[in-house]
């Protein structure tokens, strides 16, 4: 933490995007003052150095790209639109200025393209860096929120955009990449890690095309598919060979077959895991394809309980999260 | 953080007060559903081990209390109704699931009194326990909150209950106070650390009653005056001879003038600093009194900048914080 630190939260704030039209009190007071436009949705995620991340390997603006991104991805599941964001950083003490500022970069970055509002934090001294996202979205008009309960027998599961890419880019990074600026670099895979894309607008269309359950992706296909069968009372049949493997996956984990598993249970990859009533299907694969995304039928819901993720070649593969080593304390997941 | 990690969250959930009225979507979903009421009011406030608190001196439970008292008095200096707050638990591994649910309880114990919703929250692994609370709150009718900006020549300066105590408090468990539950021990000035008590009845009393800027003193009374002086482009002159200082203070450093200068300077006592005009001091210090705590007039705003402490015998203290270790990255302080 440097010693002028008030200068240099003036220099974070001068970094950050100008609020959005809600925000009446933006900065610089004992907390924000956000006008309600509907029902909102508030939710925290956080990132910790050494564990969902490493600051050396990531570089400090892609540490704020992910602990923006993975908070809004939240709000893409809830099918919300994004409003504003509220960042802790709890900093330590030798973190220089120019990694703080850099972190603030990156959730500048973000912000700005993702059109959400940084409206209020926190900053303090830490003997590890920490930095936890509180956002808040809103019920667009003509749709509602879509929860994690609500999946019902003959629903079709489905999957937005490709699998495995965030956990191959951790194997990547384990293997030597360093600070990838992924933006210089053009490395698509890192970007799963370096600059993840929260689905905002995919979460908005499948809310408006009647999805009845959706949850993103973040503890792994095998976990969060547990968690709409548990909150919906019912059992999710997925039939692997279909899961859309994202492209470099195989390189990087040597196999097809290592490759799928790597797409049914690594976590991070912030895609949103769906289900929907038949009949709204292929709207709601349009309604995606329109947002940038795809769509891509996975399986199905059944009277039960549970989640049977089928292997290729018969068989079933666990179904459980690569990545345990997250956990929602209540709400926000 | 233990390795059944899931069942653990439930423990936690258990022990966690119903959520209020307004949370549509409370738990177990990515995003919790809050409606809204009014004009909003979010705040950000983490606390970190080693540096916002001892977990070995203040026990679990006074983690949990201290988090979300310290989020809800930025509440309470806009004049805010409590509504929702989202917790962020950074748990290390070696944490007891008896020390995590001491903080649950610790949060609950806090949210029951204060009458606010727990709504939501994350909890990652980290090498050191951070517990950060985002707060929500709301307008309420019948006034609007008050900011930081605002003060006005001739306005009094006034400051609720008492001060230095919980400075006071950190230096008598550095010499030796360990674990105090303070229900059982009754020790009034460590209470000011391990049960602090935010002013949300008198921060809506004073908004009612016309305060023109006010914020809760957190990084000392020195410093946060400073921020109402910039904040309101005036000068606050204040009288040191006039504050109330918290009894005990003087016999924990071993005289008057410490205990007064501690008082001047010491952190996270969130009383409430406020600027009143001097026709409504009467009303504002009645509606204090009726909130069950006290408001002590200690000073005048004038035109200028900066802050005078002016001492009892002449001369001025240097208007700064005791306590730099906390700093806003913006709109939550």
């Amino acid at each position: 933490m440097p010693s002028s630190e008030f200068d240099l939260i003036a220099a974070i704030n001068e970094r950050l995007p100008a609020p959005g039209p809600r925000v009446r009190v933006p900065s610089g007071d004992d907390a924000a003052v956000v006008e309600p436009r509907a029902a909102s949705a508030v939710t925290v995620d956080a990132i910790v150095d050494g564990v969902h991340f490493m600051l050396d390997s990531y570089g400090p603006r892609a540490v704020g790209r992910k602990a923006l991104a993975a908070s809004l991805s939240d709000l893409a599941a809830m099918g919300a639109s994004q409003g504003e964001a509220y960042v802790m950083v709890a900093a330590p003490e030798d973190l220089s200025d120019e990694d703080l500022l850099g972190i603030a970069d990156g959730l500048a970055e973000t912000a700005i393209r993702e059109e959400v509002t940084i409206a209020g934090g926190d900053l303090v001294r830490s003997p590890v860096l920490v930095v936890s996202v509180t956002a808040v979205g809103y019920e667009p008009g003509g749709s509602r929120f879509v929860t994690r309960p609500g999946a019902r027998p003959r629903d079709l599961v489905a999957v937005t955009g490709e699998l495995g890419g965030a956990a191959a880019a951790v194997r990547l990074m384990e293997m030597g990449e360093r600070r990838g600026e992924p933006a210089d670099r053009g490395q698509g895979i890192l970007n799963r890690q370096l600059d993840p894309r929260p689905r905002l607008r995919e979460g908005r269309a499948l809310a408006k095309s009647g999805a009845t359950a959706m949850i993103d992706i973040s503890d792994g296909l095998g976990a969060d598919a547990t968690h709409l069968a548990d909150a919906g009372e019912c059992h999710l049949e997925i039939d692997l060979a279909r899961l859309p493997v994202a492209p470099g996956v195989a390189e990087v984990v040597g196999g097809d077959d290592d490759a799928l598993e790597l797409a049914a249970s690594g976590g991070e990859d912030f895609e949103l895991l769906v289900t929907v009533p038949r009949e709204h299907f292929a709207a709601a694969a349009q309604a995606v394809a329109d947002s940038g995304s795809e769509l891509t039928e996975i399986g199905y819901v059944t009277e039960g309980h549970g989640v049977t993720l089928r292997l290729p070649g018969g068989g079933e593969l666990e179904a459980r999260g690569f990545d345990q080593r997250r956990g929602s304390l209540s709400g926000s997941g």
